[in-house]
């Protein structure tokens, strides 16, 4: 790519659709958010798409050259097809030709990830993966669910058919432990114990089951409460939302050593909105990961987690740096930097 | 490497040390094979080794050429140094710097790996990896311990430090459902609970706890009995016997999901001693596979697990084809076969 190159990224999600124009010296030059149209379904969602990306390829080109359009997506979505395979966010659209759809309403080729590999392929870049000068780093994305992207010598790894990276689906807890059954259909995986919404989901358990006042009364007062407010309680000295924190460290620490036991990565980085809780649950994410992972434990301080640089911005800057990285070629194994 | 060229392979294990020459044409030809002296301490073992790769070396030099030497080891091992951290199954050799005393010895190069990583790559090259025509698997070898190795696009993924791969201490059972303590100091890991140490512990725990009457009287007819008698018992229709096969594979289908949840890799192999009991194990791990990764069910029979083609020689083929993988290049995403 040259290096008068723009590239555009589109983050899709649930809620809202954003499209941005990106170069490498310049940053995002602009951005067009819209809400993603769920009741039209997906052709017009995809029709729109198009829309902003061309409204933005012409106004940026002249200035400078397109280099390509990465788009994230939610998933599950099968590549290099581009096909929504039950993606549980968007209901209905299972099935769905995205890579088609999107191609053929442009009349040329896109890159398409899963937007948590995409937000991953951001923080490696531009994120916390420059700062400490590694080649391969997993990312675990905290927020209504838990996703995660994993870097291996700096290309994405997306296994066979696009679906790898699926953190929040490792197996934590089970049956008699309390392990909360999670929307995969399995149970105790990691999503619903460090996730917003498994925060939310147990602490109305905790005021259901009695006593836990300092929640009764948050919820009184505010019933739509979140996490962070459960957070705030626990900043507070409540008890109960502490507790609800050490076990999102627990099961974190515990699906890191799990993860740091198979892949042996340099680094581990926690993002989405609930890493915002650090403070609150990494003692009990460190000592577990202490005592469970003897990987963990014969790097020493090699092995890094750390909580992400880049903030919301994440998935869109990883979508504009997809034509980037298809690119570039992996780093050589000797430039390995630990 | 040219054509005519043949390789050293060694199989350092804690009770005997292999050495073979291989060529791509022939296979093995001719094999050494003597008692590790762990009590003499790790300088002697590498001197026993360098003295039978001289000798291998010396008896096919003239008639082909040298093409590199490769070695498998127990770990932890650190790499690219080739240090031994804390190994269990080599007391006292905490420290010793394996890859510094055999190329000392020898006066050339070596390429050092994981014992498991090379069973891992024959197995991908002369085994099931090459039957079913994919280019990354993750193997599980079960046997005393559970080890693993990770081929990802034809390359031994072995991670910052070369530990990547321990697939045996992927967490599967938390303390209050019977999660037994590990090796490694964790409790719950697939270790304990689909090696055959495993079976062995469990049935003996079956019988203290009394009403196990099968695995009593097997135990009173052979006190030194193992895991292949408690699969005969099984067979026969022992229901405790069954009891702990059947625990084997849950065991296995949980860390088996969250493997594919992880790595979404075409093909997962178990190998090792116990693997010869997938009559009785195989139906609960795919019942909890099934149950428990949503990627295995999206990809439905694009994931496969099977037993390992090749059998206990993997171990020493795969330290054998180290040269000859160290110099393929991995092939390109656009060819992988699914």
């Amino acid at each position: 790519m040259n290096s008068n190159a723009f590239t555009i990224g589109v983050d899709l999600g649930g809620t809202n659709l954003r499209v941005g124009a990106y170069t490498q010296a310049l940053g995002l030059l602009e951005t067009i958010q819209l809400r993603t149209r769920l009741a039209d379904g997906p052709q017009a969602m995809a029709s729109d798409m198009c829309k902003c990306i061309q409204r933005l390829a012409g106004q940026c080109q002249g200035k400078f050259s397109l280099g390509g359009i990465g788009v994230g997506s939610p998933g599950p979505l099968e590549l290099p097809a581009g096909i929504f395979r039950q993606p549980p966010n968007l209901p209905g659209w299972d099935g769905f030709e995205l890579r088609a759809a999107i191609e053929g309403g442009l009349g040329m080729p896109i890159i398409l990830q899963n937007d948590a590999n995409a937000a991953a392929l951001a923080e490696y870049l531009l994120g916390s993966g420059k700062t400490m000068g590694i080649n391969s780093l997993c990312m675990l994305t905290l927020g209504t669910g838990v996703g995660g992207g994993i870097i291996l010598h700096g290309k994405i790894w997306d296994g066979m058919t696009g679906m790898a990276g699926e953190v929040g689906h490792l197996n934590i807890w089970a049956e008699a432990e309390g392990g909360m059954a999670c929307g995969c259909g399995s149970l105790g995986c990691l999503e619903p114990h460090a996730s917003a919404t498994g925060v939310r989901r147990r602490a109305v358990e905790l005021i259901s089951l009695g006593g836990a006042a300092g929640l009764a009364s948050l919820r009184a007062a505010k019933p739509a409460f979140d996490a962070r407010d459960v957070a705030e309680l626990a900043r507070g000295g409540d008890a109960d939302a502490e507790a609800i924190y050490e076990k999102v460290g627990r099961s974190l620490g515990i699906g890191l050593a799990s993860l740091v036991n198979t892949l042996n990565l340099p680094l581990y980085v926690l993002g989405g909105g609930l890493a915002g809780a650090w403070d609150l649950f990494s003692p009990a994410l460190f000592e577990e990961l202490e005592r469970r992972s003897y990987v963990y434990r014969l790097t020493g301080g090699k092995t890094q987690v750390v909580t992400a640089q880049l903030g919301p911005d994440a998935g869109l800057l990883g979508a504009c740096l997809l034509p980037f990285a298809a690119e570039a070629k992996a780093p050589a194994e000797s430039s390995r930097r630990d």
